[in-house]
């Protein structure tokens, strides 16, 4: 509840402005997280952020158990010696790792680390597990919190130093198998995007920029208002890298010892911070029907002399939405309507309905949607099959929305000179590295990967005019 | 997945003879946790142990949130200046915690501890939150991990270094305000205990044994088998304790400020603990239905020329279950139905339907408790509401069982010659703390404190033989 919980002072900055601080602002003002935290990089979830978050897990966790993987939970601490068994692994992790070196007043004798992601915690114990082809695939998750010294600026869901993260862990028997999971992850990552109504496209990432230890990493990255991309969801093909450096195998059919094949598929806060940042306006966030806790906030009108009857009847219409099922809440605190739209508004609840002496006798409620602020008279008798079409209505438009600002945000160049990165950037490659580093350098953004999906391609190379059969798409992320 | 996954050797232990290495293995063989990090003190939660877990705090949620408290989530780390300033909590904690010394390859400038319990993370924020009396009750929970580097034996659920929290804070205008708080998490922690099956006694703990900065302790403590009890809630009045040293204060509407007073509430995987040393048997855990993430399996026996039709009534079967709302499963595993059987009764399902060709001749169905391992044969045409009975009829006996085994352990005395302390043992008490300590250094066991909800009593100090007008109750604790 920080100082400004009674929102009546507006949004000090506006999103199409000055997206940054427009960003920071609402994710405090809206409720989300407290940033007062006396560690930098440390952000408090609020109960209405982490009820938003949890939703989010909630939707993760039905698609894990839809598709067959445990939910298990390892510990924190990864003693030194473990996480030192992968060498590509180590380099990509060992500068971001914070350490515990004491304990019950004694320095400890093997150092501990906070997980940065948990390979190095479970590797060891799945070698312990997996025995047998019969044991094979092992599919497993867990949400937990995990740890980055990150030096960059930190950012509320975007950039923090303790991060809420969901990793999946898989083994299979062969390269194959692995490759079946990283399809039905790519699945997930669009349902669970089109629930969040966020666009999003799958690279491959370069070389250069895998997963360290991995074979090769897919990302799922969104476009912000700014221009830049946010990754918001990993896919990691390992073959047998790591289970060759902890000795994970099983008994084959035939009596053989193979290595199992790996993949992992992590994702974090930042799908909040997506949410945040592509569907907030000057108003404060929007929620997706499918996260928000309150989906449908019900505001009676009063005057003095109606006041009880008014009350009753929206009390009455809360719980009757809350009888099929949906989140909703009577506000009947003594203040203003305008102040309660703004507060609401400013949480992002998606739907508001309005209802004063007025309309109950003219036998109406007015719905205001909240990312188009569309209001709509409908009669009281019968409302609720109106009240879900206008949320269904809604999540779908928000969905088009980014998915549309993501197909405009994308555009071809066809030479390096006088371009700068703004959006995603599509450039012809002849996939040689060299080339690939000089785009970045000189268009002063990441190169994300070729596309995933991706469809026939023959053009120049933006960079050495040699035949390209693929694209570069480059931006500057998050 | 440990070794002996497939549950076929009986185990190793028999409560009734070795209580200590029985919960050793049955916590594991039951696929509750893996013992084999390989770090003391840090066991991993397979996916059946978690489940479990999440379903106690399903429970407790719940009870949150009907209540009106708030989930949040506090950051791991607290900076050390922010730990150092209640002095008794200091000298309380600080010979039992982790610091994190470096990050990023480099010392911190403030070295950062692992909670071992929230409050000096949460209220230096707290003392932001708070202005008005608006704002109060200020009623805030989160479940998170914590850790305590505690050097005694560790034992899986219930001694961890690693644990399984949850803490409520809560803010309050007035002494009177924390200790209403006080009673709704008195029946709280009823509700709770009677839906896991747990007898258990409150007791106001002996100043000496308070929580570090408390104003005085509650305590809930059931009674494990081997005449032990275990501490499974906490319930802490601060006063103005911790306020004062956080600066947490109020504007009253008199105008002037005040301290705020708190109230904590504590539970963790001990919970899980508890129900297994309590409710287990030599065939392994029994889970109260409430927590059960399978609370009926259904398993075919199986002949070769019958194979499909019973097959296929098995599994209508396990779908009907599953549309009432209860978690059923259909074990049609290529095995025998025995090691089925025992497969399922060491993991602790509450109810097994067994269903074979003679069955479905007579139109029956077997329902076998788990705990009493009694056998019905009911119609197989409404057995629904049989299957409900059975399993609430066993939720009901469990607690009955733990309440009655908790009544006949305790057990007045007179002297503290000739005595030993097995079960609770209950002595006349001047209430002086030397004749505490005398009875407990004579006893070789703690002393728990006087009940909360305590009958008028009259009688000697067992140890200075004045009048004494409450019982003192000692036992040997985990």
């Amino acid at each position: 509840m920080p100082a400004d919980e009674e929102g009546q002072t507006p949004l000090g900055h506006r999103k199409s402005e000055d997206f940054n601080e427009w960003y920071n602002e609402v994710v405090e003002r809206a409720d989300l997280c407290d940033k007062r935290y006396p560690v930098k990089g440390l952000n408090i979830w609020t109960a209405h952020g982490w009820r938003t978050m949890t939703a989010i897990d909630s939707i993760i966790r039905k698609e894990m158990a839809e598709s067959g993987h445990g939910e298990v939970c390892f510990p924190l601490l990864v003693p030194e010696d473990q996480f030192r068994k992968e060498e590509q692994h180590i380099k990509g992790f060992s500068d971001e790792v914070y350490w515990v070196t004491r304990a019950g007043g004694n320095d400890l004798d093997v150092r501990l680390l906070l997980r940065p992601t948990s390979e190095t915690a479970m590797y060891p114990i799945f070698s312990l597990w997996v025995r047998s082809h019969a044991d094979l695939p092992l599919k497993l998750f867990q949400i937990v919190n995990a740890f980055r010294f990150d030096t960059k600026q930190t950012r509320a869901f975007i950039r923090m130093r303790e991060f809420h993260f969901f990793e999946a862990h898989t083994c299979h028997s062969d390269f194959e198998g692995a490759e079946r999971q990283i399809q039905e992850d790519l699945h997930i990552m669009a349902r669970l995007a089109s629930r969040l109504g966020l666009g999003f496209l799958v690279f491959k990432r370069p070389d250069w920029d895998k997963f360290p230890g991995a074979f090769y990493s897919l990302a799922a990255d969104t476009l912000l208002p700014d221009g830049r991309t946010l990754q918001i969801g990993t896919i990691h093909q390992y073959r047998e890298n790591f289970a060759r450096a902890y000795d994970i195998k099983y008994e084959a059919e035939g009596g053989e010892h193979r290595h199992v094949h790996q993949t992992t598929y992590g994702m974090s806060e930042r799908l909040l911070g997506a949410v945040v940042a592509v569907h907030g306006d000057d108003g404060g966030v929007v929620l997706p029907p499918s996260i928000a806790p309150i989906q449908v906030v019900v505001v009676p009108i009063l005057a003095k002399e109606t006041r009880e009857p008014v009350i009753a009847e929206a009390d009455a219409i809360a719980r009757e939405l809350q009888k099929t099922g949906l989140r909703a809440r009577l506000d009947n605190r003594d203040i203003r309507p305008g102040a309660k739209y703004y507060y609401w508004e400013l949480r992002g609840v998606p739907l508001r309905i309005e209802i004063g002496p007025r309309d109950i006798k003219e036998g109406n409620v007015v719905l205001v949607r909240r990312d188009t602020r569309q209001k709509a008279t409908v009669p009281r008798v019968g409302m609720m099959p109106e009240v879900r079409r206008m949320l269904d209505l809604m999540a779908m438009d928000m969905t088009a929305r980014s998915v549309s600002m993501l197909k405009s945000g994308v555009r071809d160049i066809f030479s390096l000179d006088d371009e700068h990165a703004d959006g995603i950037l599509r450039a012809g490659w002849c996939g040689q590295d060299s080339c690939g580093h000089e785009m970045e350098d000189r268009l002063g953004a990441k190169l994300l990967g070729t596309l995933y999906e991706k469809a026939p391609y023959s053009g120049r190379c933006v960079v050495c005019e040699r035949e390209a059969s693929e694209q570069a798409h480059l931006a500057r992320t998050y």
